[in-house]
């Protein structure tokens, strides 16, 4: 089987999943303007799932620049995965909804971290098996390549894990450390990334 | 003509569908963290239905490899199909919403039970069409596949039926059915779709 | 420029379109069971409107097979026509949330059948368009075919546009005719589209 | 890597935030007819919206026509302009709602012009950073087409900044800015485009 139907189905995910996150930014009361300022929680909830859902994009886009081929493990995997990325929208309302709210911001920073953490390790779980001995990878895929994108891929789980982890102290800190994983990620692809 | 633009339609319409069951996700009352705890339902019922969709997907991709053109009757079919497809989320919102409500679970694992049912007779419509003699198939269309396919679809629908017959006489056990098939499907291909 | 990306964004507005059609279609009251076979004209409304953008899908499917390249004009053209295509599920909402009601029945199907006439003429526009002298057809276009095509557009115009004025007298009437269009079209393909 | 990718990812994000824009227009309240008529403001912020969203698309459509390969930072600076394209849809149903609440209109106009000015400067960025030398362009790409491209697009930020400075003095010709703006290009592109 070749690899575009994939493409084509995960990159629909992809993009409607990161679309709908419009959706969950809404307003009320008024007057207007001050309402606006408000509700900048929706903004940097969007701002931040959008940037880590186009993150992941582009490196989903990366792994099947190395496949050759995929099989149905494979594609199953695949929907588990996009499973994951569609589910996104709804922790980042949770997140947005209840940051200014003391009785459940915990829990909206723990669902927010669960998903992406999961996200992750799915990722994860895709790649070694697409990388696996004999298995999808393209005749002509380069070997450093493949081993920069397993070492890439390897931290995800445990920043995502750790920011989870930190929400059980301290929602605040783990939603900064969110953004702060997906700004991160933007500067060091635009300083390093332009070689690649 | 050719088969590239139903598959982009179809993908889209998969995609979609898919995505938008998040919607159906939603909480409200507080505090937080039980409450997420307690709307479990629409969680089993996203993945059932995500899963499901991401099965039928792979199908139809399956089915579309074999296929080397398309005429009006199999686009409309397609466009019927699909209808079924994108009707999905409807149902799934029923169940995760009603399965805590005795006077309305059996209605919602009905109406479930009813669109899934008739998925899988389009589907197998779709595939004995394309499959006629002298129809739309490759050239050089593996015989041994094709009748895979045709002996591997057929119980689709009496599986779904079934299930909808359960409903009537208990709505638990019919919506826990439907989740089995999603399970069923993944774990045996994951166990034998390998060597495909 | 090529015409692939065209397909892209067209197919990408024709699947969205059609998939949110189900949004529209909810229940609220109990018992569910009757209240589900009481908002049967949803139903009715889904499945003409996702028929109806499946087939102009397939005509629009059948224009870019004619054609060889596009411009801006054309481009343009494309881009108010598919904001037509978009706009579908508004009035489609209306038709099933008014047709019980006699104080809207009448404003909700002429406003379905303003949309649908203005994107038929907006397609046969489309058409004239590309197929004029020199523009936009392949090298290779078949001249019968060209000219099937521009005979078999010509009416739609015309019969979404009577469909609307009879609303002005009988709505129920109107909006019956709407589901005979689309049923028409999807038999008269089944009986002779095989051969195409 | 290719530019294949990239353009499925984008172009879906172009049509769903174009079609999502319907789910800004409602109505409620009795008689429908009467009511149709007195959300034309919808309409209107629907139509300019999608217009506005299809040119940005034409426009993006003839950048990647002449690039021939992309980067990490080149796929990052699409992602952000992405999640501007996907924010439009706010905006629109604020000016549509506000427009004629005087204590919000003025703060809806500005949001959406903040938006779109984002939207053209970001879009200035992508193609800067594109057409650098020897960045990402085809090797064959067009000098006189590549001078064009930067010098069309360097009013976009200018146009759309001063239409929302405008509404600091009288939102409702700033609204009526957006519209000009939208229909100028779409005239000028019937006009002129035809040759290109």
């Amino acid at each position: 089987m070749p690899t575009s139907r994939l493409e084509a189905f995960a990159d629909g995910v992809f993009a409607i999943a990161a679309t709908l996150l419009i959706l969950n930014v809404s307003v009320t009361g008024s007057p207007l303007g001050p309402e606006l300022l408000k509700i900048w929680p929706s903004y940097a909830a969007y701002a931040v799932s959008f940037v880590t859902i186009g993150i992941i994009w582009v490196n989903h886009h990366t792994v099947m620049d190395q496949i050759g081929r995929v099989n149905r493990p494979f594609l199953l995997l695949n929907v588990l995965f996009l499973m994951l990325i569609a589910f996104i929208p709804f922790p980042t309302r949770l997140l947005a909804d209840y940051i200014s709210k003391p009785d459940g911001v915990t829990a909206a920073a723990i669902a927010y971290g669960l998903t992406l953490t999961t996200t992750a390790v799915l990722f994860n779980a895709l790649w070694r098996y697409a990388a696996g001995p004999g298995r999808l990878l393209r005749a002509d895929a380069n070997q450093r390549t493949v081993q920069g994108i397993g070492r890439s891929y390897l931290p995800g789980p445990f920043l995502f894990g750790f920011a989870t982890v930190v929400a059980l102290v301290n929602p605040y800190v783990s939603a900064a450390l969110y953004a702060a994983i997906a700004v991160f990620y933007v500067v060091e692809s635009s300083l390093f990334g332009g070689r690649g």
